[in-house]
C-alpha cells in the first residue's frame, strides 16, 4: 500500500473517533494528515455524511488546498489546514470540530484555565483563544498558527467558531481534540459551582514533561 | 418504485436520524415530506415506537391532514405540517421534536442569538421564537409560518412547546433539527458562564451566503 | 404461554428500556407489573446486573412482597411496589429509577412546574414531591400513594431519593419514567438561564384531555 | 485457568464497564485487582486504547509496581494502586478515572454532600476530598489511604486531579466508580438550582447498614 493509500485509511478511521466521542454532528468537523515528505495532505471531503467516509471518499490536495486526487470537493476548511502545514513543518495532523463545551469557551473567547492535572499533562498550561476569523482566505489558518506559536497547547479555541487541534500526526491531533472536549466539559462543570484553583506553574511544568516523555509504551 | 414508496422509505430512515442524534424519546417527534407535484405528504403515524417505524408504517395524507393511504392514524401534529405545506410552496420537509436544549429556549420564549459561525451558516441570524399555540386547529401551523416569514432561519422555537424546522426536502429539515439542537446546547453552555458576543451582521451575511452556496458537493 | 410467563418477558424487556434511555446504572432501578386478576406481581430481583435480566431472572411475589416464584431475592424496593398495588387497584405497573435530572429535583424537594405542553400532555400539571421516607417498611409506598392521590401525575419525586412512576400497565409506567426524565432535564435547562412561564390551567386541562384520549392508535 | 489468568480476564472486562458508563476517554483511567494471597496485582498497561485491552494486554506487577509478567509497561498510576494495596489489606481492587462530574468536584476540592439515599447506601456519608499530589512518588497513594482512613466511603476525590475508588475486589471498586459519577452528576444538578438538605446522620447510618448487608443476592 502506498503512503497515501495508508493515510486515506487512517484519516477515514480517525473520523470515526470524532463520531464515537460525540465531537461532531451531521457533516461538520474534519481531520487531515500531512503526507510525509511531500507537499500534500489527505483531508475529508466537504459536506459528506460520516456514514459515507470510507478511504475512497478522502481527498488529496497540495498545501495550498488545490485538488490533487479524489472525486469529491475538499472540506471547506481546507485552506486553514493547508496554512498550518505550510507554516508548521512539525505538524503532521490537524483536526477541527464544533464540540459543544470547547465551542462554548470559544463563543465567550475565554481560555480554559489549567486547573486539572490532565490539562497540564496534555496541554501544558491554559488552552488559548484565537481571533474571530472569517472563512474564505488565510485568516483562520493565520489565527491558529499565530496563537499556538507561544504555547505548548496543541489546541486553540477560535473565537465565535470552535476548536482546532494539531499533532505530530493525525492520531495525535484527534487525541488532543478528544481530550480538549473532556477538559472543556469538566472545567465548565467546575466553574458552574465555584472557582477551582489553578495548578502552580512549576507543577504544570513537571506534569507536562512527564506526560510527554514517560506516558505510554 | 413510485415516488410515494421512495418517500416512505426516506421518511422512515430520517426518523432514525432523530433517534441517533438524541432529539426524540419514546414516540414523540415527527418528520414529514411533501410528495413533489401532488397535494400530498408522507408523515409518521401517531404514538408508534421508533423501533416500529418502517416504510409501511408511514402514512400518506392530503394537505389538510386527511388520510389518503396507510393503516395507522397520522401524527397528532399533522395539521401543523399540512398548514406549512399549504402556505410555503418552497418547503418540501417539516420536522418537529422536543429536543432538550432547543425546547429549554422555547420554554423561556428566548431566541437563540447568533454568536457562532455555525448559526450564521445554517440559520442566517438569530433563531426566532413563535407564539404559544394549542394543538387542535391551525394555530401551530400559522405560528410557524408567520414567524419564519421574515427570517432566513429554517427553525422556529414554539413557545412552551418545542422546535419545528423546515427545508427544501425532508433531509434538509432533519439537518436543521440536528444543527438546531447542537447550537442550542452550545449557546446554552456559553451563557451559563458569561455572555458571548453576537457576530456582526455583515459577517453573518457573508457566512450565510457562502454556506448556502459553496458548502458541500 | 401463561399470563405470568408473558409478564416475565414483558418486564424483562421493559428493564432494557430503562437502560436504553439512560435512566439506570449498574443494578439500580426496577420495574414491576401486576398479574391481572391475581394478588401477585412480577418484579426485578435485587442487585442483579441489567445484562442478566432475562425473563427467568424475574421474580413473582404476592402483594405483601413474599416470594411466590423465582430463584432470586426480589428487589429491595418490593415493599413500595406492593403497597402501591394494594392501595391503587387501577395501577398495573410501577417503576423506580434514580434518573439524574428527576432525582436532582427530588434532592431539592422541588416540584417540576408545568411549563411545557409535554408536561401538560402526560402529567396533567406540576409533577409533585413526596416525603423523605426510609426503606424497610411501608413509608415509601405510603408516600407515593398519598402524594399521587390528589394529582393527575403518574410520577412522584420522593424527597432525597428519586422518582417513582405508575401506569395502567408496566409499559405505561416505563413511558412515564422516560418522559419524566426528559421534562425534568428540559425544565432544569430552562431554569438555568431564566424562569419559564407556567401554562394556564385551562390550557393544561385541554392538552391533558386531548393527549389522554386522542393521541396514539 | 490460574488465578492470574482469571484476573487478567476480569480486569480486562471491567475496563469495558468504564467505557460503557462513559467514565473514561482515549487511554485515560485504569482498573487493578490484587492477586489473592500473593503480593501481586493485575493492572492496565500505560497509554493503550480501550479497544486493545484484552486479557493478554494486562500487566502483572508486584506491590511496588515492578513488572512481573506482561509485554507492556504498566499504567503510569501503578505506584498509587500499589501503595493502596500495601497499606490496605482489605482492599482487593482499585479504580482511577477522570469522570467529568466527579472530577469537577475534585477540581474545586469540594466534598460531595450526602443528600441522596443512594449516597448513604454506597458511600455511608459525604464523599471526601484528598490532597493535590503529583505523580511520580507515593504522594497520590498516601493521599488516598490517609483520606479514606476515617471514612466509610470507597471513593476519594483527589484535588485538581480526579477520583480513585476501592473495593473488596475489582468489581466492587468499579461499581463504586460508576455510582460515584452518577451521584456526582445528580448532586451537581441539584446544586445548580438550589441547595438540597443533607440526610440526618442516623438515617445515613441505617441506610448504609441495610445496603451493605441486605441488598443483592
Amino acid at each position: 500500500m502506498t503512503a497515501i493509500a495508508a493515510l486515506r485509511e487512517e484519516v477515514a478511521d480517525l473520523h470515526r473517533e470524532l463520531v464515537r466521542y460525540g465531537l461532531v454532528i451531521w457533516t461538520a468537523g474534519n481531520v487531515s494528515a500531512r503526507v510525509p515528505g511531500e507537499d500534500l495532505m489527505v483531508i475529508k471531503p466537504s459536506g459528506v455524511s460520516y456514514d459515507d467516509l470510507g478511504p475512497d471518499a478522502m481527498v488529496v490536495t497540495d498545501l495550498h488546498g488545490n485538488l490533487v486526487d479524489g472525486d469529491l470537493a475538499p472540506s471547506s476548511d481546507t485552506a486553514a489546514h493547508a496554512y498550518v502545514y505550510r507554516h508548521r513543518p512539525d505538524v503532521g495532523g490537524v483536526v477541527h470540530t464544533h464540540s459543544s463545551y470547547a465551542t462554548a469557551w470559544a463563543a465567550r473567547g475565554e481560555p480554559i484555565p489549567c486547573v486539572l492535572t490532565m490539562i497540564a499533562d496534555e496541554f501544558g498550561g491554559d488552552i488559548p483563544v484565537g481571533p474571530f476569523a472569517l472563512i474564505g482566505d488565510d485568516s483562520i489558518g493565520r489565527g491558529i498558527v499565530d496563537t499556538l506559536r507561544d504555547s505548548r497547547s496543541p489546541a486553540v479555541l477560535m473565537k465565535g467558531h470552535g476548536p482546532f487541534t494539531i499533532g505530530a500526526d493525525a492520531r495525535a491531533a484527534v487525541k488532543a481534540a478528544v481530550m480538549l472536549e473532556d477538559v472543556a466539559r469538566t472545567v465548565h462543570f467546575a466553574h458552574q459551582l465555584g472557582k477551582p484553583d489553578s495548578i502552580d506553574q512549576q507543577h504544570v511544568d513537571r506534569l507536562y514533561a512527564r506526560y510527554q516523555n514517560v506516558y505510554g509504551q
